[in-house]
């Protein structure tokens, strides 16, 4: 334990001023079990999946089928619980605040640490997160609604079908920002330099036209208002590759906890293609 | 005159297989005198503007001031009717099929040669055109209706306010070409690598948010129809410094006739940024 750790005894969050590595330390100290959102700024944060090594084959050809909303940012060797490109004091067992175990598709535990759940067997996928694209429209000025609400952003499931692989299969689920058509060229530009973070957006304007009946009931995170002057633009998202897991329901997987994402040592801006 | 030159005696179109020069020598042979549109393909075509030395600073600090619609590829020495970089060969005077003469603001003249108006304090702006991008969107596999249909592209005033400078000032004008979504976002991407011709979008969607009362109903070109699956989307267009130079009403200019165009040595790919 770092007695200069600046935890006062509750899940108080940690600074922002914290490393990458000391808010790791901290939540694998158990001291805290909250969002990420926020949390050592300018650092890549990923979604995390572990599935046993007979269907990691598989869930890498989906990946690599569909890398827009499953872009593999980490990729671990079997059995091991380490990434370290991605950072090499990183221990996938105890880094995340939540973690969810899954079997048969079932939601069968909510945890802090892993480690009684470890098998030789596992491999481990770190997927690309919007928080690196959204660092980067923030920091251009764009406002991005969700944020500003203190929301969750708004995610829908489409008819674009995934390409499959093996049991994985299913539709693309998409974030939506609400942005004025000028921020929304821009931020076209921008997130097309992020191909490892969901990259450019796969749509935009008329909902309908990739199946969304209605933007005011998202499947998933909150609802948010598109206001006339503004267009509502979707980016494909990291919660695709949660939905076709839970859908080909594997005998056994684990996942970060919505919100409760690994943080790397890689900087954002090292996940820009130029 | 060049007896290999494939002319039969009329204005038959050149043969897309000659060069930027070839072409350029047929004109100056006043060979040829119709719309450049597909000829030397794979080669920059620029606007034209031809202003006296007097008026020529505020042309270029207006340029300067509105790259999008105004991106000047070429610039001219005082009284020169050479522009070096863009070919060495390009004669102002005789190279383009047609010109337009205009004096107060008033067309006087349209006319094949400009060597008679000639004058030792003119300065001549080749402007890029959206030629050279519509050729990068094609060559994606980017349908353009308006040249499926062999029509003009659509052009419309919008009350997007240029930023002044002198004499020079007024609304940009904009080009429209509908786009399937999907479409909208990879040619964002393809444009924006092309900031000498226009570069990205200004706008996509609700014509109305730039002043547009009716897309039916072009300022200028040809109108296109917008299908249910598609979105329209707005380029900062060469038209703005015509309409801004006839609006400043100077004592002399000299023009490229609509569809009359500089064909230069330099290639499109050239004019990528990256």
């Amino acid at each position: 334990m770092n007695a200069q750790a600046p935890w006062n005894g509750t899940d108080a969050r940690p600074g922002r001023d914290l490393s990458p590595e000391a808010v790791r330390m901290l939540i694998r100290a158990g001291r805290y079990q909250g969002a990420t959102a926020g949390l050592a700024p300018g650092y890549v944060q990923g979604n995390l999946v572990i599935l046993p090594k007979d269907l990691a084959g598989d869930f890498l050809a989906f990946a690599h089928q569909n890398p827009k909303p499953c872009p593999v940012i980490g990729l671990s060797d079997v059995g091991s619980p380490r990434v370290p490109a991605l950072g090499p004091s990183i221990d996938l067992r105890t880094d995340l605040p939540r973690y969810r175990v899954w079997r048969n598709g079932e939601l069968v535990a909510e945890l802090s640490d892993i480690r009684d759940h470890w098998r030789d067997d596992l491999v481990s996928f770190v997927i690309g997160c919007s928080f690196s694209f959204e660092e980067a429209l923030l920091e251009d000025g764009i406002p991005l609604r969700h944020v500003a609400c203190g929301a969750n952003v708004a995610m829908y499931r489409t008819n674009i079908a995934c390409a499959p692989a093996g049991p994985f299969a299913g539709p693309m689920v998409v974030s939506m920002r609400p942005l004025k058509p000028a921020d929304a060229i821009r931020a076209i530009q921008i997130t097309s330099r992020f191909p490892a973070v969901h990259g450019a957006p796969v749509h935009l304007g008329d909902p309908a036209l990739i199946g969304i009946a209605d933007l005011a009931t998202p499947d998933y995170g909150d609802p948010v208002a598109v206001e006339d002057d503004e267009i509502p633009v979707f980016w494909a998202c990291g919660v695709t590759p949660q939905a076709v897991i839970a859908a080909a329901k594997p005998a056994f997987a684990i996942t970060h906890a919505p919100g409760s994402m690994l943080i790397t040592d890689k900087r954002n801006s090292q996940m820009s293609a130029f």
